[in-house]
């Protein structure tokens, strides 16, 4: 069927003619990931692209200490592949193949994310953003480091920069705005005194601190460097992704407050208790961690959701500005990634029609966004409170084995996010179904015994017959 | 049970003693209903209390035009009565003991919102609010209107005042600081730039102008004066309710797009179309209602959601700007009235603790401004798409019919939320226990025919046996 639906398209013409632009006077607000990415978009298009950012330039400094490294997937490459940078950047990113779980005790497990070639991407953020503002300065982007944003005309697409919010600001006049200033964006902040205007911002009670873990003498890696290192630990995690330089950077994700929690470490010695107690197979490593412990902030993590995210054709929010999410997917540069592939669709699509552009860009990718905020916060309910319910690993292991022996008919959620560029929105519903599918298997009385019996894949496969999963495509 | 708990309390001397504060210099930005309450509290309490608002003096100017009337019930009375202002309060407000429906091509009908002498009281927000602020100043607080707070400095409990965002600021040092400053309060925009603080700013696509009717030559009142009188139309509705001077306030709700909708009414033949449509029935009044309603702006209506409410011993909000509600359940000053009963009980009890005061004022009001949020936005939901579902109407019908045999059993939520003092967040759960059982109810076949049967009694009674609804109480 979709191989003649297809035949028809191509019949009767049904591709779009690109339709071409003229140049505007644009303005991007911050020289992170997203905003330097689009910049070159925007620069392929023809427009003029001044980037703005509150920091210094990223090129010229130590980076922060409080990233955690970018898991680049499907979604992500496509962005950077339309504007030829895919191979450039593999050169500084490392393939995950599988998870590697560190369960104290038992021997170390790897669970494969993905069919034989498929990977997650570990990235330095630094490294990469760095990468970004090289390739769209010689794209020909202006960039204005060091220069805050204190206030936006939306009307009028004006900035307002300055020393201090109360000094001598400078007025800039652009034809568009592009909002690429991240989850507590300035850009936002002026459309969220609008009426009318939906906001919100949630954190969860967990932080979290970034550690390192150093390389041998010899430059190599002290852990495997093809894996995603898990030390899963109930209410709070560890994780460690690979940076091309031998090192690991650490993520400490760990409750705010409670008997095992950041306000309980209060020194060096609480510290080096809490790696060996919980992390004993990091133990020599523990004298890096503590110093780093203490080096490094501790930082919240948000959900932000707003709409609209644009003004009129003046003003667009791209990225973590338009909807920030909790990292438990590894999806939010991803995400970010995607909202500029479908901006610059549109613009193919739409020519000057910037209104139109706008509009669809909102109304498209509205939905995807809270469906990888609701998919990445489940994961992190998922991961701090289910991975020690005995039903709940069943019911892991029940999916797995069926979607082993029928992978046409059981793609897990994880593949759909992580290794398509279908909606994110549909990956949640079919997640949905999935769910009540099982929910039905795991009512059966004495699941436990009967979990991989030909009875229960006779009785999967015509429940998915009465009820086909993901037949809404 | 209860009697004997009560008598030994009695004996225990399970009462607490009140304890004395220290006079403390106390900033209240908002002299709205909330803020002018607060400051009586504060001042009988021995502070000293210095209101600010950025509007002039109301009563010195015509009100806004963009006011609701309020429905003081239970809880609104309260806490007058707490400072005794209940009797002087009652002399400008009028009685309401149903709500009078205005269907088209359908006689006028009458449904008791209570038992007999139960009513909520319709009184004007400006001449009340005028009211609050003489007997606020006639017990010592002191008001600055027309300055405008900028900025708050938390850990300090400093504020910043002054003509403009940009210019010279004033600087005042206190010891405490309350925001009554509404939905969109400045105090908690500090706040909110905070890591950490949750917030969540709902817009509904519902509008509303107000518009009035005049009263008769004589001074009566064009419609029955102790009725809240409803003409509900679907997806858009008018309500009116009295004023002591004879005129009637109403609020058009309509949406601000689609096919009846603020953006389709663009003209006075627009106006007087649509109202002679809809509402033939006041139609001696559509000449006034068309000029009201292109002299009135048209206004949004917001939840708002935000925690914590309080910054360390220093700064708490109160009212609007801690918990905004839409206005379908007529308690969005009651609500906020009730959060200064209970901060004027903890304070009774705690004295100069300050921190454990606003601790647990958050803790406990947070929980029943969640829920009154809930039970708004569910009547905004029920108002505008279920009021035409049979079966809806079916299940109010017969819950109405036995609560009249059962008084004792079933006591609807709207009476709990209206005419009583129990928590709001009660009177939600229990209303979801209510709506389970009614859905037992519903799937009954022939429920149609068999509503009003002594069989259904007895199911619901059996029901009731079986999961004694509010028993947590």
């Amino acid at each position: 069927m979709r191989g003649s639906f297809e035949a028809i398209a191509h019949l009767l013409f049904v591709t779009f003619v690109i339709m071409p632009q003229t140049p505007k006077n644009i303005a991007v607000i911050g020289s992170g990931l997203v905003g330097a990415l689009l910049a070159i978009y925007l620069r392929k298009a023809g427009h003029q692209v001044t980037v703005f950012d509150r920091r210094p330039d990223i090129r010229k400094i130590n980076f922060s200490g409080r990233s955690i490294n970018l898991a680049m997937s499907t979604r992500g490459w496509k962005t950077l592949q339309g504007v030829g940078l895919e191979e450039k950047v593999k050169q500084i990113a490392i393939p995950l193949y599988a998870r590697a779980l560190h369960v104290n005790d038992k021997p170390l497990y790897f669970q494969k994310y993905g069919k034989e070639s498929q990977a997650i991407w570990s990235i330095s953020r630094g490294i990469l953003n760095r990468k970004m503002i090289d390739f769209a300065e010689s794209e020909g982007t202006e960039f204005r480091f060091d220069e805050k944003v204190w206030d936006v005309s939306l009307p009028e697409a004006k900035i307002y920069t300055g020393e201090t919010e109360k000094g001598e600001w400078k007025e800039y006049q652009f034809d568009l705005i592009f909002g690429c200033d991240g989850a507590f964006s300035r850009v936002r902040h002026r459309m969220q005194r609008r009426s009318r205007f939906d906001y919100s911002q949630d954190f969860i009670d967990v932080g979290y601190k970034e550690l390192t873990i150093p390389p041998n003498a010899d430059g190599s890696h002290k852990l495997d460097k093809n894996s995603f290192h898990i030390w899963p630990r109930g209410k709070f995690m560890l994780i460690a992704m690979p940076n091309i330089n031998g090192s690991f950077t650490c993520t400490l994700f760990l409750p705010f407050e409670g008997e095992v929690s950041f306000e309980r470490i209060k020194n060096k010695q609480d510290a080096k208790n809490f790696f060996e107690k919980y992390f004993p197979n990091v133990g020599k490593e523990i004298e890096n961690l503590t110093t780093d412990f203490f080096n490094n902030p501790t930082s919240a993590l948000v959900t932000m959701k707003c709409y609209p995210w644009t003004y009129w054709d003046k003003v667009a929010l791209v990225g973590d500005s338009a909807h920030a999410v909790v990292p438990f997917y590894g999806q939010g540069m991803n995400a970010g990634f995607e909202d500029i592939f479908v901006l610059n669709e549109l613009m193919e699509q739409h020519g000057d029609d910037w209104e139109t552009i706008f509009k669809q860009y909102q109304v498209l990718r509205k939905p995807n966004a809270d469906a990888i905020a609701e998919l990445s916060y489940r994961n992190f309910v998922e991961m701090s409170s289910k991975t020690a319910d005995p039903k709940f690993l069943l019911q892991k292991k029940i999916e797995k084995h069926f979607a082993a022996k029928h992978p046409d008919k059981w793609v897990p959620v994880y593949s759909r996010v992580t290794f398509s560029d279908a909606p994110y929105a549909e990956a949640l519903a079919i997640g949905d179904e999935q769910e009540a599918l099982m929910a039905k298997i795991m009512d059966i009385p004495n699941i436990e015994t009967l979990w991989d019996s030909p009875e229960i894949e006779k009785k999967m496969l015509s429940l998915l017959d009465e009820f086909p999963i993901g037949n809404r495509k």
